[in-house]
């Protein structure tokens, strides 16, 4: 279990809430020409020349979205970027800034914050963007955060859920379904330990599926790669609610179908083995599971030869005609409506 | 008190949260032409042309920044909305888009949300600004609200708060201190009803105080007369915390001291009698009080006769060397310096 104490304690009410700004966003200097002013003013300044900016924002609730018992703080603020960022880079677009709120009790110390502040950082770092403002206020109760993203890019260059035509290809840009399977491994391990508190977790074998869930990446090697190779993709969306929930919004949004391969579908072999484990089928973890922030796209047949290049992409189906419906293609040969009601069913 | 109980009772779990938004925000098409793409992607897209955007976000807390018990819903949504305004207005630059982010509890009905979004759209349709993504999610525990505001300006016309120099003259657009005693009104009435259910809460005499805290407005006219005026303020910033604290922001960014002369902040009559009520000095009020959303800023003196014909404004002070520290020169005709360590005193 994830153990966040730390060797010196700063009561985050000695600092006022300047003070705590101050001490946790100084040593960080912009990187992006575009940032004209950061922190310390009534709002940051960007500098936008003939691009568009794309905005996205999230929240995420204690004890919904995240749970402090498995999760390392520094974790929960590298993820609270990514999950952002890949928004941005699902509109085809480069994220520059963030802003990040944050509401925590007063139980929080200065430490523990500057442990969650260097996770930011480090994700602010890796995709090379600005924290230009936030806000920090106590709660009565668990921490949420909210994240807004901002990002250019040139106004023809913008993809949405809603280009895509009868004959597209349907790309995703990784293996589905493993954050999911971490998630459940790290829940199972929890009760474990509250059960028996001096039992050590089993987490061996389940490294890559506990990273997929607690430092998942964006895909920003994808939009380098569209960039370099001059491609459009018809439409795109993330994959943070599960295949059958982003296929399904480009669908409705495009006025089209789709059918999905089964056998196409990219799993990591640890998905295969401990869906088994959790008596769930795999596909259905795909499908459902959510928090892969991978980027579902499609693509013009005429672009096919440019994308078998892509370092990473499994063309998992292709785009139909409405009346078609949104359909799932086995491998045992049969074909199953895809419904985003499996998701609430999945859940319970 | 404030009664938000509705005759329908729509379950928001029944919704889904894609139902959700779309029932929230269907019938509010963007109004700025900046405004490429609204709600319904995974980000939105706005077109700035030779403009800089101009980012501000805040976070308010149920139990913290707002008690749902004398706030109505519509009140709130409004209020959550100015209040980033203001900060956009505070950088002498116009909002355009906000973001909208809220945790709930599952006890909320649709209409109890929609009664929410309508003082959300209410401030959007004021100000002309558009609402373009957000998130709703659910709470374990009380509403959390994150609201992201974007704004343009000309990069040169951008005001911060660090541009106040020897000899500025010291200027707010409207009367402080009420806000915080509208508050200090609902909290004594929510109290006598706490004890007495059945008694009426006495308001009558105090409607300007208690607007001032539910429902105040952004200083956008001020910012409109600077234009039209070609004035340039030399720092602005926003009076939520306090005339005490925005002046040491000021001052302290600035790299210079500062003197308020106490017989010139505009104080509204029903503030000096209810400051009496209280047993508070009116000027405490106005120093520590906040939330008044009106602007301070400094002009150079050779702008004052431009400043003069603005329809409300009120001079104050003067900025002056560091080394003179930061002062109020009293009715009395005496000097005493202005610390922020007034505003926890004064909470406590």
């Amino acid at each position: 279990m994830s153990n966040n104490t730390y060797s010196t304690f700063t009561d985050v009410n000695s600092l006022g809430e300047f003070g705590l700004i101050d001490a946790l966003t100084k040593d960080h200097p912009a990187v992006q020409a575009s940032t004209v002013k950061g922190v310390g003013d009534d709002g940051a300044v960007i500098n936008n020349t003939n691009e568009v900016t794309v905005i996205s924002t999230d929240m995420l609730v204690e004890g919904i979205h995240f749970d402090l018992m498995y999760t390392p703080l520094k974790h929960l603020g590298y993820k609270s970027v990514v999950v952002n960022l890949s928004d941005i880079f699902a509109m085809n677009a480069v994220p520059s800034q963030i802003t990040v709120s944050i509401a925590i009790s007063n139980k929080y110390s200065l430490e523990a914050l500057k442990e969650f502040y260097e996770g930011i950082y480090t994700a602010c770092k890796m995709y090379q963007v600005d924290l230009v403002g936030g806000d920090t206020t106590s709660s009565p109760k668990g921490m949420v955060i909210s994240i807004t993203a901002i990002g250019q890019a040139k106004k023809e260059d913008i993809v949405y859920r809603n280009g895509a035509k009868k004959g597209d290809i349907i790309c995703v840009t990784g293996d589905l379904g493993a954050s999911y399977l971490g998630l459940q491994i790290l829940e199972r391990e929890k009760q474990v330990y509250l059960a028996h508190p001096g039992v050590q977790p089993e987490l061996e074998n389940s490294q890559y599926l506990i990273e997929r869930q607690l430092k998942p990446e964006a895909q920003a090697g994808a939009i380098d790669y569209f960039k370099k190779m001059n491609i459009r993709p018809t439409s795109m969306i993330d994959v943070s609610d599960g295949l059958a929930s982003e296929i399904i919004h480009i669908c409705q949004q495009s006025g089209t179908g789709a059918f999905i391969e089964e056998g196409k579908v990219p799993l990591h072999p640890d998905t295969e083995r401990t869906a088994l484990e959790f008596n769930l089928d795999p596909i259905t973890c795909a499908l459902h599971g959510g928090e892969d922030y991978e980027l579902l796209f499609t693509i013009d047949e005429k672009d096919l030869d440019k994308i078998r290049f892509m370092p990473e992409v499994f063309i998992i189906g292709e785009i139909t005609d409405a009346k078609e419906g949104i359909t799932l293609h086995t491998t045992g040969g049969n074909i199953h409506p895809i419904t985003s009601q499996g998701w609430n069913h999945f859940r319970e």
